[in-house]
């Protein structure tokens, strides 16, 4: 068994239930870059100060070093006896350069240090997942430019409502995405803080100097209190929630590719790289990614939850409970990379059927709010002419046919104010085209919405430059 | 019954048992004065662009401010059969103003209205909350400044740790609630949008001015997408998600102050009137407010669940789903709000026993690591004086007495690099005074961490004023 | 102010700020009639153990009589400064009998007494919510039996993968809610089960017979541990849960039901009465009841989680965190039930379009199944079989027609074991009437599955008989 | 690549992000045994109808054992490309015994394979953590019954309200996990069902015995609809709520060990081998059990969210979202199970400190509700006893005393009833032995309730027999 760094005060051994209880080198491994990272800066600080020779400093830096090369050469021997990474790199630290290694956990605790590694991979990680939502929002907004031409029937209620330009449909995504953009920003702002220096709870008797540390892992911004900065899992709440939210958006469009690939639909040929068989019935090809996307919204959600329940009623400072957060926001991460990437791609790859789409368009009597409108402008009060068109549409329906073949006389006895003209007023591009308020789906209008997005993912700096 | 608005293309009533399950009546007249708000502005812009004459904005204009006074003279009929709010104001106001009033519809949707509504409502909300965050956050720095001499233990694990400065602890939280400030800021932001104008999805044919609107809202931005600004409800998960964190916050403080009001802990005295008694048990006195707000952090947390659940696969735009959304959002922030004003004031009439807490942070070894720490300072390295110190705990506890009640030859038969000067090293006071680091618990830092909180008060522009 | 009946040890007055945030009568005032009863049978009981006279007990009796009446009247002064139902009716009935009324509180504790009036309370509900289950089945079977000719595809991924009965699919959803009834009665179980007489958290010295009181309140057992039946809230929890998974199957039927009423599938007309129309767009009829449904169960799922939190980490015995488990619980139950009464409504009044779910059944290879098995019928092994249907369906795919269209010259290209009989092989009919596996969905089979559900229907007792 | 079982259809490749983001192999290779159990018993059958010969089958029960022979050395090769546990399964199977392993697939779909899996599956590890929650109540028993003669004070409001026996405190948990058991025994008859033979969602035309395959693996009920068959998890949800129900058990419980492992209580020393220390602060011994556990709590709880989430607005019948249901459920059973385990044996190490317990309870007025009491045994109605008690406890505040340490002309002026007798009434051993009504904590009721504890675990089956 490995010497545990904390037992001079034990007289029993730990039980081997309790090692594997309570240890997290099974999942917090993953964060052996970031803890060496930490340690080279809280070394190369520890000397700028004079808690450590040069000498010392050098020697611990070597030998994080060469600890840092056995793990990634896979060399490296792992131990639920040493519980986590900290312990684990420490350890082996020593073991290669002897005592000065001892020197190394001076002036801080594990406490701060696992804050400072999840606050430095998280940052990566939310840098890597900005960059993909703008590579994702740059092949929506392609997509949109491509197919500007489509034209399908807009739903509400899941019933036809009003035709819009299929761009307009996919840009209604880029928004979402964007926003998703957005709060992943802010959230990167509350997790570039460093809380090394704020050792176990109350701060250190040390000479350290924080901004020093700050400065060498490019953190912005220090914690301000020590006691908040080791207790402190907010941002990972507030990014799990972030990441709900854009899932939430993954299985929208997911839901809508389902059914726009169905055979009732028929509005879209997911690539068959994308899809996959049934091993029973020889006709199938699933959606499962699509699938697949939904159904991980649940899981990331999920993740949120857990965590708020963690944190619920923890009392100050740091508590064990704490290391429960590792999972659920490396599971987020992994969920919401991979479902990115995925999209990007399949997205690409997707057949769009614009004849189908168009002949959707045409049938279920999209063209009753012009109709009313038509009437609106001959100078009906609105609530009048939607009661008129409501009429028609029953006439219609009685006689099997669309709005647009009903005979004028037929449409005269529900009013004399219609006339020829409002046959052309009926027309699946007259009513986009007239649609052309800002935000709309005026062919005019969605141009201009693909222009303004293409400059904003221009103009914004790549993620990974704003630390 | 009263006559549906839109029932022009129906042959059968609707069933009483649907009138009452989707009415949404009950909770969304909460919404009537930004509804009329959004009304007024609408029909004002309906006359800049020449679709309502002077003369018609002019009546319903004063019609809906009649529909008002209605309202809050509590003169106003409510009936399920108009489903919602805006069904009860349009119908009224054509009661009111006859047939001008059913122009007020013309180039809206109740889709882009009732997503106006709860941003206008939700805004208002979020400044307040904002405000009172800001005043309690200036109760918590008070306080810090009032007892600034006050010393208790620090806790990890709900085990002595370090001694900390009272007021280091309350500025703990202080940090906590100045997050949750920022990020009901950044959610403000995607709050304070424009919807109106997208119509029922795919925008209008009539020449509206959104700008003119939002100007006339106090948006400072319009959405710019359709389809996503019928069919989004981020803002409301965005402030769901924000609301969570900050009652996981209180449920934090909440689940400390029912500790230190405890027989055991004895560090707080809630005052009278903030606690409440047994019906049986004479000598009760409980610290309910806590435990009710402890409580309540399931209930928002339970409120954001239900808003993801209700989103997820929901296809483009709007759906009738979406209606559930305002219980929730309600509650959410009617919880908040509650809280925040409470908690306020019963911190603001606390006792906080010093005596007490001094006492506590007498015993249980907290100086521990400054023995360890001492003999850093002589040499030795960290694990190890970690793991002498560790012992002397054994000793003293074989002894039932505290570290600094070892004599000089016990502490000298673990390391002879102990010297007299040990036992200055291992006060409280001493302690508290060495940590000053940035962020730690000595007095001057905690001070400095005072000035910068009220300067950041203070610079803070009023929320209520940004918009 | 009313008078506090616990404030014997209080100095000051509770602020008004706290009687509102603490009092909990707005909602579990709704309790007063199990409250009452509780109280009738503990006077009752506390007289046949001699604690009470016999007049005083009549007294006690008669005078919560009274107070029920003025609250059925809505003849009775609710104040937040009473806290909740129970001092409510305390405080009236001491009004009302003067003395002997302070004598009703003798033996017990409000924390024994809410516990037993939500387990009256909700014990009546889940009867009638069986009830209601069985009521939604029956409906189920007998649409099953009315329409047990209709054929529609069954759909795996949302793509059609084999022809089945509409009565096997619905009975699909019988048999979920068949599992939900259950799943109801074992909750019924645990809640039925009498915690009065645990008083505080100790039990109490008064010489009482709680077997007696749970004889009169008709619970068949009665709690075995006081301290856990005043912490205990697990039953909230596992009716929520059972409630969650019910709304879950709503949602399921809610799905298809929007689904099947698009004008993609159309395969069902919902009754007018049962939908309802757009503000703007005149065209529109939607499924409303089932949106709302589907949406609502994120609401019940919330709460779940809401009282989940709420119990997390609470010590023994009573914390008055649980107060907060009303409001959920009520808001769950009234939603199941209200979901439960419109849904079979809404089924009895839907008209299935047989002739658009046969069509639908002809087109998308759903026989390529039965192709596959007709060559494993004929000695090809099914992995082989699987793999020239799945050819087939390719050929099939590039001439644009259905798997029976295709040439027999066709089909022997690919392998000369199929024969002229393979077309009547790949008929619809034949398709189900070859599926009699038990559960599958031949006709046979289903009325089979019709009969037994009924019988299942009819030998289980009315739930409400049960106690 | 491997070769897809389903791709006769298909033209391209599938992606190879795709096979990563869709493959399950790397969690359901966990349900082999239970996969070729299935296998077997399916072969076994099919020859029992004559579909298979008996030598087919005796070839394919061969292969399938040497598959899992290979899989149980370590001797097998697993691959993204073959997506699944039974795509694994059934391909190495034809490698071996060549064309009759592809035969092993007819009459059956991966939809109803991976439903029996999981049933069967699930099946053990409930009837395993039967057992262990059999076992932790035993624990909980014996430490109750060693520890009858220790007092310690009950809390309500973490306020000491009257003393408890500390054997009664223990019970209260037993009655939980006993709930627990009962719940998961309801969920086990659900679990226990045959999907199997339902194939992809309508059945088979193989004249396949279902409930001869359901006897070959003990199963008591096949079930009754194909489609729900495929489509229902429900027995996941209804495990994982359970399951959440237990945890929240364990995070109470867990909060009271932590409180009472404290400096402020020093009620119980939990051993060495079950806490760890720091790597800072040498005096530091953590119930870090305690905190992981009720940290998991959120964990199972988030993955029961994660499920209804998944499950919500599902379509029949089977989707491929439901692949994401297993590693909720397995993290849910593992986490379950090593709480079980751990807690067992770590409450059999525990030591509880009598004495410390003992003088808690005397101080803090935990007598008043039995003065109250007194004056109610002399006639007094009870709520004019409980004022005056209350008076009394603010006089003894005043003092600084007990209430059993006021004078009887103190006691006098509030209320001339008292007598000598009062103080023998207010003493720790009086209140217990005084509360003897059903379930209280008198020693009596406490030792009779270990008795029928005990009686209740031996009486029932080892819960492994039961199927």
């Amino acid at each position: 068994m490995a010497e545990k760094l904390w037992d001079g005060r034990f007289s029993e051994a730990t039980d081997s239930l309790v090692e594997r209880f309570t240890s997290s080198i099974d999942y917090d491994r993953r964060l052996y870059a970031h803890d060496i990272r930490g340690s080279v800066a809280h070394a190369t600080m520890m000397a700028a100060v004079g808690v450590l020779t040069d000498a010392e400093r050098d020697s611990i830096i070597q030998g994080l070093g060469q600890v840092k090369e056995e793990i990634e050469r896979g060399d490296f021997t792992w131990s639920d006896a040493l519980e986590d990474i900290h312990m684990h790199v420490e350890s082996r630290l020593v073991e290669l350069i002897g005592d000065t290694g001892k020197k190394i956990h001076t002036g801080r605790s594990r406490n701060d240090q696992v804050a400072t590694d999840i606050r430095l991979w998280l940052r990566d990680e939310v840098n890597e997942i900005m960059a993909l939502l703008s590579g994702l929002r740059r092949t929506l907004v392609e997509l949109a430019d491509t197919h500007i031409d489509l034209v399908l029937p807009g739903y509400t209620h899941l019933q036809r409502a009003q035709p819009v330009l299929l761009a307009h449909h996919l840009m209604a995504y880029q928004e979402m995405f964007s926003r998703d953009e957005d709060r992943m920003r802010d959230c990167l702002g509350r997790i570039n803080v460093l809380p090394l220096g704020s050792a176990a709870l109350a701060g250190t008797a040390y000479p350290i100097d924080r901004e020093l540390t700050a400065r060498l892992l490019g953190f912005p911004a220090i914690s301000a209190n020590s006691m908040d900065a080791v207790a402190d899992r907010d941002f990972v709440v507030e990014f799990l929630s972030a990441a709900s939210l854009c899932m939430v958006h993954f299985s929208r469009l997911s839901e809508e590719l389902i059914l726009w690939s169905s055979q009732e639909y028929g509005f879209v040929v997911i690539s068959d790289a994308f899809t996959t068989g049934s091993s029973i019935m020889p006709q199938k090809k699933n959606p499962d990614v699509c699938e697949l996307t939904r159904g991980k919204t649940g899981r990331v959600v999920g993740s949120l939850m857990a965590l708020l329940m963690l944190l619920k009623s923890l009392p100050m400072a740091y508590n064990r409970d704490m290391q429960e957060d590792k999972e659920p926001l490396f599971d987020g991460v992994d969920t919401l990379k991979a479902t990115l990437a995925i999209y990007t791609r399949m997205l690409s790859h997707m057949e769009f059927r614009g004849e189908v789409m168009a002949n959707a368009a045409e049938t279920g009597f999209l063209n009753a709010t012009d109709m009313a409108d038509y009437l609106v402008n001959k100078g009906m009060p609105f609530r009048e002419a939607h009661s008129v068109a409501g009429k028609a549409v029953a006439r219609a329906l009685d006689q099997g046919i669309e709005l647009h073949h009903l005979s004028l006389d037929v449409l005269r006895e529900l009013t004399d104010i219609f006339d020829e003209d409002i046959y052309d007023f009926l027309t699946v591009s007259g009513m986009i085209s007239r649609r052309k308020s800002a935000g709309a789906t005026a062919r005019e209008q969605v141009k201009s919405a693909i222009s303004a997005a293409r400059a904003s993912l221009e103009i914004k700096q790549p993620a990974g430059q704003r630390i």
